[in-house]
């Protein structure tokens, strides 16, 4: 198979000795970060100091990187900024959601959200819920078309679920919702970067994503968050701080939201982290001219096949079941594999071998723990994939994944 | 006058040809943090990748700094977090005092604060106390100790005021406000790092702070947020995300807070921002050898009396006034200069001679327009006061400051 994307491997340091199958939990370096974070911390703080605010144009990075994010969610220029967390934003949204429900539909008092959602959602839900008289009401994904009724204000999913990889179909979901009166919020999180997403096509409401997975970012990169431009103006976010006012500089004691998605800034934001996460998106730019998120997409699922092929073949035998949907259309760009026992160690054998991937726990009942891969498109090549299975396939051979070294638990990411 | 931390300059990159005045806006860079950020970005992340996490310890960075953090303002190990922004932090804490407020006097309904605090603070108040039902009223400073009544729950009060440097006696307005029964919330913005603060002795409640300012910890740095532990598993805060969570890695669908202040936590952290932050504190560490807060807040004070000896001898006659307290227990450290007019274009003639203060704006009414110098005693000699000063003198003989390039306005911070 030609890999008309492999360039795209070049524009990031990547450790030597390694298979890096966990971009979809922390993005890798992109060559140009050290240097521009350098220039950022010498130049720009160092010797431009507060100067830099206006001069290098740092109040304005969280737009700016907003308007290169919003190109690979479907969303269009002023839609979109980067700040704060995925959590934070989702207080933001969420609460939003919550307000225009109230004014539009008062007695709806539900916010449906998946059990296996990414449980730091859950517990923003959960505070918010409270705070404002609703009820979180948790379904498993195939009681989801059945539960949008004329209770739920507002449906809260992860379009690609962080265990299993199943990817949510946004525009159907999103018509069905809309059908039944009820608002969306969608975490990009699994999604940005890593496969299509078409948010104003899908006529979405509100969406929130992550910086440091697929967007290599670096660690903890800030957030994004978009808002519907028929929602934006409609209500305060309660995280109301002088980045999002009208006028900062005013210093008037009274909030006034900045019009569009400014009012869903807070306060002043992490300018090194946001320097990074700026070289992560421009990797995106160079992917343009090979094709884009349609290529990207094309090659995740020419690897994620691959990767259950081969694991299909050449590890069969040894307990693992499949947990990530083979329809194309349901598939995120990972592959989690299940296994009764064992999980946590074959993941440990294998960072121990180079081949990173990482372990999350079942619930003891119907969530059976899972060794998890992700795909990253833009610097994973297929013989990768191949090398991988190979690993894994000798892991199992040889049992060696039963070594105390790799059974034994430690703090775990 | 012998200045014994003058070593302590030498721990700074400086531009050269510049006094800089206004690390009260954002401190200036030391030495070690490129090299540091520099590691983080290659090493760490470029190399270790995910395996970071745990084995160059990011999970508990929050934690760590907010160790370092705690010895500058009277707190204990345990009880601070490096995180998020101010604006969110307050969010955060004023959430929880309201909380506390409702349950042990829910008759009070009242957050007092200043009318002159730092305006992104009382922006989050007004709507935290729109979503609980309480009122924020907005008083004078010296209208203060006649306003703690029976209808207050929350005294939210920056330490030093950042338009005029005027500083609270936090012991004092500790004691006036518990003995009516009343919370108090301190912004410790320009205060940490700046001036000695005792939340323990003093007996505060909550205090949130700055990263970026006198802690020098680069531009947008995480903040801070100090609970008293007789408060902090009182309630959840709000914006409860899975870094406050007792068990993140269990990913449980309900919240549980973690013990204590790390509750305070929420997402993902921006590493980059963090270890930057860390460079900054650690030059503390080494002015603790040179006398510690004491020692810098001698110097503070030194330099703030030098400046405005020397304003008063050297620019008379210019219409200049002083809105800073003379007195040394009233007084943060900085000094502002008030003018009718002219405010604006004396600071941008001064900054073209490479003096870098900032203005701020007045109402038009009460407050005038301020010249405002930030004296950072971690690196600012008393020469500088001397050179700074001068250039003051012959911008206003001169009348420099007329000239059309200094009186244009242009975005400001």
């Amino acid at each position: 198979m030609q890999d008309l994307l492999r360039p795209l491997r070049d524009a990031f340091d990547m450790p030597s000795g390694v298979i890096y199958l966990d971009g979809n939990s922390l993005g890798a370096l992109p060559k140009t970060t050290a240097a521009r974070v350098a220039e950022v911390v010498t130049q720009e703080w160092g010797q431009g100091l507060i100067r830099s605010w206006n001069s290098a144009n740092w109040f304005t990075l969280p737009q700016r990187l907003g308007d290169k994010i919003a190109r690979l969610i479907g969303a269009d220029a002023g839609e979109v900024v980067a700040t704060d967390s995925t959590s934070i934003n989702l207080y933001k949204v969420l609460s939003s959601a919550l307000s225009i429900a109230a004014q539009d539909a008062p007695l709806r008092k539900q916010v449906l959200s998946e059990r296996s959602n990414f449980p730091t959602d859950l517990y923003m839900a959960q505070a918010l819920c409270q705070e404002r008289g609703f009820e979180l009401r948790l379904i498993d994904a195939d009681a989801l078309a059945g539960a949008l009724n004329d209770q739920v204000a507002v449906l809260m999913l992860t379009h690609v679920n962080y265990r299993t990889g199943a990817m949510h179909d946004m525009a159907a979901v999103t018509a069905a919702a809309h059908a039944a009166g009820v608002l969306t919020v969608w975490d990009l999180a699994h999604s940005a970067g890593a496969v299509p997403v078409a948010l104003k096509a899908d006529d979405a409401d509100f969406a929130i994503g992550c910086g440091y997975k697929y967007l290599n970012g670096g660690p903890g990169a800030p957030a994004f968050v978009w808002v519907h431009p028929r929602h934006s103006e409609r209500f305060w976010q309660p995280l109301a701080g002088w980045w999002g006012h009208a006028t900062p500089f005013e210093f008037t004691p009274d909030y006034r939201p900045a019009p569009g998605i400014t009012r869903y800034l807070c306060g002043t934001q992490p300018m090194l982290s946001l320097a990074a996460l700026e070289c992560g998106l421009d990797v995106f730019a160079s992917a343009q001219a090979m094709g884009g998120m349609a290529a990207l997409r094309a090659k995740s699922l020419a690897l994620t096949d691959l990767f259950i092929a081969l694991v299909e073949q050449r590890c069969s035998g040894h307990g693992l079941g499949l947990a990530t949907p083979r329809e194309h259309t349901q598939r995120g760009s990972q592959v989690c594999l299940t296994r009764s026992e064992g999980a946590y160690a074959m993941v440990q054998a294998l960072i121990a071998r180079g081949v990173i991937g990482d372990f999350r726990a079942g619930d003891g009942h119907e969530q059976p723990d899972i060794l998890r891969f992700g795909f990253t498109p833009l610097y994973l090549g297929f013989e990768e994939v191949w090398n991988a299975v190979e690993q894994l396939r000798q892991v199992l051979d040889t049992q060696e994944w039963k070594l105390p070294a790799f059974t034994q638990k430690q703090a775990v990411t």
